[in-house]
């Protein structure tokens, strides 16, 4: 088993990754210090819960919690104010108290849902994630944790941490395989804005990772988790450094919210956004070798690196003037600078971004 | 002008108390460090935004700021997320950007309401308080954020302060006068945990107070701004001491719970509860005079004491299980053990807040 430490002074948890983790979940539970005598919440989805909830529910149960569940359909569409106050209803009838606590089983969506009711039942209860995705290595680390509103997506949320995140590699064996290609676009993320070496090593490992290989998956989430920490730590509630975790998001938030949530999984809409920020990096000035080898690795991990003609310019432009990223009339980008490093750049001309959706949408070669 | 200042090391915050401060709500936003780029949101409710909204639109914009408002129903059922939803929609549709702020301008409701609003817009945004009741004296300091849930009151939210509380008294000569009683109850309340000479000026006052004197109303209300906030100084997250803050809560939310909120005002809930915490203080042995004396106090303020006939034990002993102050199956309550002075009892017995509750309900003497 590894274990990575998030520093976050009285906040910090630990983050352990291994297999066959679940069947000891109840002892987790105890060393995050949650008690006995208060009920847990496990929430889950429609395809999580019958997978692994009767294991997780089984090893609560054993170590003498009660345990009360909640499950909701699958998919980013339950990511809701309507689903939160379900959620809510169900822990008041469970008569969850202060002491009590919450278990995310799942991947993001679970994870940012339950942990928003968890951050805001009696006005903030304990948190623990299990994640079940490779996605959620990215969602199980930073604290944030969010619904989505019809107009715009995470919109609705808070910064709060989990005592612990129990990562059983066990559960990603059933992940259908565009969920691997999804996942492993946040963990190359990590690699493209502060490790060159991971990376590359990603790329080389493709074929492993995408074969679920427990060896390579622990190693990249491991990675990923610890550069998302590292980030994180510097910069707990997102004031200026962690901004660089947004490679490809301003557009691949755009075109989540186009295109409609789930048409294109997370992992895929920010791949699209990663070479749309390298295409930007090179219209200003910066080599275009970066495109070429952003591209080579996402397409190395079977993610798409192409806008389908459907998506206008002005709905993109649209969702994006709605996204957290538009600050004050301006456009904030975070642009590759080499492959490992970013820098945040303001100020960004929409007249420019406009160019570069269109040229994501050139089948071969975008130049 | 008073000036309290809310000690929370890099969340402190002043409270200014005043007459004429609407005027130069735009000079108050800026002294908070509202961004004059980026829109204000002005959150108010249908009975309070007709008397003062306009002065602070007028005010806002001519200080240069972009304003959006919203307004909702007066009254606690719009503590709800229904109403938190719309609004959250006025924001993003408005534009609130993460530099934005939002204005609560009212009473409790609109406090709690449009806080929690702040707290979770962009996982956190500015706030200023602009109360205009005496009740949100109270409500003000604290940096307790809600809504309710069909279930039980304040059950959904968060820890949020605001960056400036700005109290206009005039605009309280508006009130009617069975908020100007609810509004004390809370203040003498604060005399009652923590300063028993507060709470006889209380009694003392009572007609000055309940002709709304400005001068005496400048004085209780700075008061009650003050021990709140020296009590929420060393307990910012409620871990222990902040519970005397809860003195007649307990039967007081469960009033409320029961009788649907509305029937009886907040304050009003609440000086039954005192009443009933002072009983439940005689039946575990403390002096009667605390009764006696809390009873004269509350009766002198225009407040209730007696619990209707209709309230039936069984329904108000539900509704407390769901409330908050119910821990691991035990009942804790605040228990005076002199005016001015309480302690924090958990254990206590079901059996004992049942005799307590039909003893509320003798016209006379409840012994
Ligand atoms: N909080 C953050 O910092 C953060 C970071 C990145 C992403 N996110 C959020 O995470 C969400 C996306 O995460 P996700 O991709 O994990 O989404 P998800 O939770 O919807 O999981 C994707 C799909 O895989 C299924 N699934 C999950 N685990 C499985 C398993 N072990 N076997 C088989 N099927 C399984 C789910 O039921 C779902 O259908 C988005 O809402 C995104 O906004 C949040
Ligand atoms: N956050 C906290 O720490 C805290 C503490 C105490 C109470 N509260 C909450 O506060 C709420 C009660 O506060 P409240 O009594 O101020 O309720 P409120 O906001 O509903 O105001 C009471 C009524 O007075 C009207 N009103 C407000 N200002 C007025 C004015 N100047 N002139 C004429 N009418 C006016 C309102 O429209 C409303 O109808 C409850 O929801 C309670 O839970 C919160
Ligand atoms: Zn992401
Ligand atoms: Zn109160």
């Amino acid at each position: 088993m590894r274990t990575i430490r998030v520093e976050l002074g009285e906040r910090s948890y630990p983050i352990h990754i291994g297999s066959g983790l679940l069947k000891n979940i109840g002892a987790y539970c105890q060393e995050a210090g949650f008690a006995l005598r208060s009920p847990l919440l496990v929430v889950s989805d429609s395809t999580v819960a019958p997978l692994y909830l009767p294991q997780v529910e089984e090893a609560l149960r054993s170590q003498g919690y009660q345990v009360v569940t909640h499950i909701f359909p699958a998919g980013e569409a339950s990511k809701s104010l309507a689903v939160y106050e379900d959620v809510m209803t169900t822990a008041i009838q469970g008569g969850l108290d202060r002491h009590s606590a919450i278990l995310a089983l799942g991947g993001g969506v679970v994870g940012d849902l339950a942990g928003y009711v968890a951050a805001t039942y009696m006005r903030g209860i304990g948190f623990m994630q299990i994640p079940t995705t490779i996605l959620a290595h990215d969602s199980s680390v930073g604290g944030k944790v969010a619904v989505n509103h019809p107009l715009a997506k995470n919109m609705i949320g808070a910064f709060y941490q989990p005592a612990m995140v129990v990562y059983d590699l066990d559960t990603l064996l059933t992940l259908p395989p565009r969920q691997v290609s999804s996942g492993l676009a946040e963990a190359i993320k990590h690699g493209l804005i502060t490790d060159e070496v991971f990376a590359y090593w990603c790329r080389e490992h493709a074929e492993e990772l995408l074969a679920l290989d427990l060896e390579a998956l622990g190693y990249a989430l491991e990675l990923g988790c610890s550069i998302k920490a590292k980030v994180v730590g510097n910069d707990e509630r997102e004031n200026g450094l962690r901004a660089v975790l947004n490679l490809g998001h301003t557009i691949g938030h755009a075109i989540e919210a186009v295109g409609g949530y789930g048409v294109f999984l997370h992992g895929e809409a920010i791949a699209i956004g990663m070479a749309g920020s390298a295409l930007l990096a090179a219209k200003l000035g910066r080599d275009r070798a970066i495109y070429e080898e952003t591209v080579s690795m996402l397409t190395a991990l079977s993610l798409p690196i192409r806008l389908p003609e459907q998506y206008s310019e002005d709905d993109l432009m649209e969702a994006m003037k709605h996204d957290k990223k538009f600050k004050e009339g301006k456009m904030t980008f975070i642009i590759p600078e080499a492959i490992g490093s970013v820098s945040i750049v303001n100020d960004i001309d929409e007249q420019l971004v406009r160019e570069v959706l269109a040229q994501l949408k050139k089948e071969d070669n975008p130049w």
